[in-house]
């Protein structure tokens, strides 16, 4: 079941049966527009602050989740979560209601990366049936953390990439949820293999450029991988990362083109996918967990399920800081956490 | 595999093979001082911050844990690992230099509970031969993240706990790490059972009072493992939270009591263990991530080593909280993730 060192193998693993999307308004004016299940207008979501709007983002996608996927109480064993506040708040107060065993997990921005992992792990053991994965970010509670008060209208450099405002959740399960006779043509993801993340600490410290900051963690996260797997980048449709954006997304092309493993061409980057490059304002592109949580359940998957798409490496991406660590001149390190995700028919 | 609703029975699960703990000198002024691998008499560990006096601890730690265990790089597969401050930038700055992929966890002072889980069932799955677990917490970056700043010498009510200023990992294994013909009569602690929690809100809003908050999420994971096991609390010598304190205690002892389910004479808290209750001024008991983590490394897997206790449920408990939250106004919601300890021989 190990692959080489850090990855793990799941031949017949897990599949992905069911997904849930919930986003903002500027999402929901990007190119995933259709693809997103639930377009929240007002970005409070009629909630008192930013972090309760964020919790209620977490609550309507979980309970998405449920609807699309025909499930009731008791038929999701566990749920892998988290998002980037401290303490993961959002989480805590977003999935309460649900009464589902929590692990919690921050992985910054990769966590839907890590939970999907964990989750898959947990299924294809056979410790469970079917469990859920889930992460979301919100724009405003995002900066409150992390930057600076909404009122003072500080400018952002290009280099600077903006957190979606948003929440995917995802079921993994042994078996699909339809009956197959019913619906003979359905097809679901399959998670084949995952490569988990190390911290990597090259030194960056500029907060507003966090996409090179997370480059050498995915760099490092798919040069195992391909090791792991004896597979190179053509092995894939698409190698996915999270929220590198215009500059991570260059350092990396540029990376792996040194090590003789050119990934230009099959590369993209959810950051670069959830907002249009002409006309939305974003500058370097998308991030947050949301970013990749999004774009997973509002286009890879959709891919994965038509069959448009045989076969990608979904690599989420996290920024490993804090506006203390980043206050006491501390570097921000990176990881990135690896899924194979495969087309499958039911 | 599965044992009823939310628990996994581990027959033959993984051992606890090796485990260092690395504490400050207020914990080394008490009663586990013997217990505990290494004293830090200098509570800043020479560093500029208190984040980096957390990150030192969890570097000596996991170093020692390596050390005692006899483990070489690439010896351990994956790292579950978490701390108390937003973001786990303790976690993040502390573990880089191990190069080990890590799976990066958030349960509040719960957290040693939940990296436990997930170690032994990554184990006990055969994804891995070896990986560690690690949780820790520090007195003065907990007053900062939590409470106020320590030169304001705020008074705390009686109510209050002490957070720990300390760091345990253990490392979970399918096999010793000890030659077994040279060390014949070495014994581990087996993991034969978890069961994870969920969050629980009663509505606390005592910021000041967190084993109230956490004794409802430790009665819920409770009867949840005993319904789940079909056992009762005479099945283990010792039932053990991670930091309920003398009020949580109390409660928890309450709840039990009225469900039939006395665990009077048996429970254990770890917020109890690690101070003295005459002479060490920390009201209400100990507190924070490296309180269960310490006290599991410097009495428990002791006594479960030597077989002084037979099996014993380790539960530790957190408050799902952050300053942001209890600023909003919002409650205190719970969790605690239960893990079933046996003593076995090699």
């Amino acid at each position: 079941m190990q692959a080489g060192k850090v990855s793990i193998r799941m031949d017949g693993g897990p599949i992905i049966s069911a997904f849930a999307t919930v986003a903002g308004s500027k999402e929901g004016q990007g190119p995933l527009r259709k693809g997103i299940d639930k377009i929240e207008e007002n970005s409070t979501l009629s909630k008192q602050n930013w972090e309760q709007a964020e919790s209620q983002l977490q609550k309507e996608t979980l309970g998405l989740l449920f609807h699309k996927g025909g499930l009731e109480q008791g038929d999701i064993r566990y749920l892998f979560a988290g998002d980037l506040l401290g303490q993961l708040i959002a989480t805590s107060f977003g999935i309460a209601d649900f009464h589902l065993p929590l692990f919690g997990l921050y992985g910054a921005c990769s966590t839907m990366g890590e939970a999907l992992a964990l989750a898959a792990m947990t299924v294809h053991a056979g410790y469970a049936e079917r469990v859920a994965a889930l992460a979301s970010s919100h724009f405003a509670s995002a900066e409150k953390q992390f930057r600076f008060p909404l009122g003072y209208g500080n400018q952002r450099p290009l280099s600077a990439t903006w957190t979606v405002t948003g929440c995917g959740a995802v079921c993994v399960s042994k078996e699909g949820l339809f009956d197959k006779e019913k619906n003979p043509d359905i097809a679901y993801a399959r998670i084949t293999g995952i490569t988990p993340g190390k911290v990597v600490d090259i030194g960056s410290r500029d907060a507003m450029n966090m996409g090179a900051a997370m480059a050498p963690a995915a760099f490092d996260t798919l040069l195992h991988h391909f090791e792991d797997f004896a597979c190179g980048p053509e092995e894939y449709d698409k190698i996915i990362t999270g929220d590198l954006g215009i500059i991570g997304q260059r350092i990396l092309l540029d990376l792996m083109e040194k090590k003789g493993l050119s990934i230009e061409g099959r590369h993209m980057d959810c950051g670069l996918e959830i907002y249009a490059r002409q006309g939305q304002d974003v500058h370097a592109g998308g991030s947050g967990c949301g970013c990749s949580a999004v774009t997973l359940g509002a286009y890879i998957l959709p891919q994965l399920f038509s069959g448009n798409w045989r076969k990608v490496l979904f690599l989420p991406t996290g920024a490993l800081l804090s506006s203390v660590s980043f206050n006491e001149g501390e570097s921000i390190p990176g990881i990135a956490h690896a899924v194979v995700l495969e087309h499958c028919l039911s």
